[in-house]
């Protein structure tokens, strides 16, 4: 491997390492248990669950690597609170999309060069990214790594989660 | 930036975004904030301030920036759980070595070279880093980012942090 390889191989370790931990810690729960709030008052897993999983098939366009497969999360699960949206999905369900995205994103990680890491994301504007060239796509790998690390440690919060 | 300078100012744009967060997150609050549990039965928030803040000055030996500064806090914050250590230190003192640590590892960061970046961390045998060549420093920084951005989770749970 080379230096930039060897960089980029880090940190798609660590995005999988997290992608797995949610993998094993939600997908392993009964639709009653992902009913169950983190902390009295606060999200249900199963929300947390979804918002993953939406932002998760966000990164498919915002990467370029095609379309999102299923937009209609974002009401269910990010632009909405949870239990504001009558009808959401089941566990069963975002088991299924979960391990859907998952693998579209990782052939598409396998397949970028360096150069690719480095090119802008979808939701800047090239005029932005002349000034500010850190907008790229490697940088959104690692925040959103950081992102599914920070609903995780909500997730493992639940009495009935503990592993 | 070469490809490779970009892709660790990739990485320490997102430490420092996960650090400066905490900061004021937990710098913040009163000492009596802190003593609240981010959940009932749960965690209090010094404890988790005082568990990252653990981890944070343990990263120095670990990246052979030197030694700790204050080994005593893994008694403290790490080894032990939560409400079973008699005496442990105030926000007021944390709040100190947080950004002392902080400034320690910032300035140790910023004068490693890719290569330095690559190399073990302190942790790993020279044996099993021959076969595991990933257990680098740049592996050690975006873990470490992770498990800053897992705990910010949970303490933001508590409803004394809204911001």
């Amino acid at each position: 491997m080379t230096f930039e390889t060897s960089l980029i191989d880090s940190a798609l370790r660590n995005w999988r390492s997290n992608v797995d931990r949610a993998d094993k810690l939600f997908g392993n729960l009964s639709q009653e248990q992902l009913l169950q709030e983190v902390a009295p008052g606060k999200n249900r897993l199963i929300y947390l669950w979804g918002h993953l999983t939406a932002f998760n098939d966000a990164l498919i366009p915002l990467l370029g690597f095609g379309s999102r497969i299923r937009p209609e999360l974002d009401l269910m699960f990010v632009s909405n609170p949870d239990r504001t949206v009558t009808t959401i999905l089941s566990g069963g369900e975002l088991k299924i999309i979960w391990q859907e995205t998952s693998q579209i994103l990782w052939t598409g990680f396998s397949k970028l060069s360096v150069a690719d890491w480095l090119l802008k994301h979808g939701a800047v504007s090239e005029e932005d990214f002349l000034r500010e060239p850190h907008r790229n796509r490697f940088t959104v790998l690692l925040a959103r790594t950081t992102h599914i690390a920070y609903h995780l440690g909500q997730a493992k919060l639940s009495e009935r989660v503990q592993t």
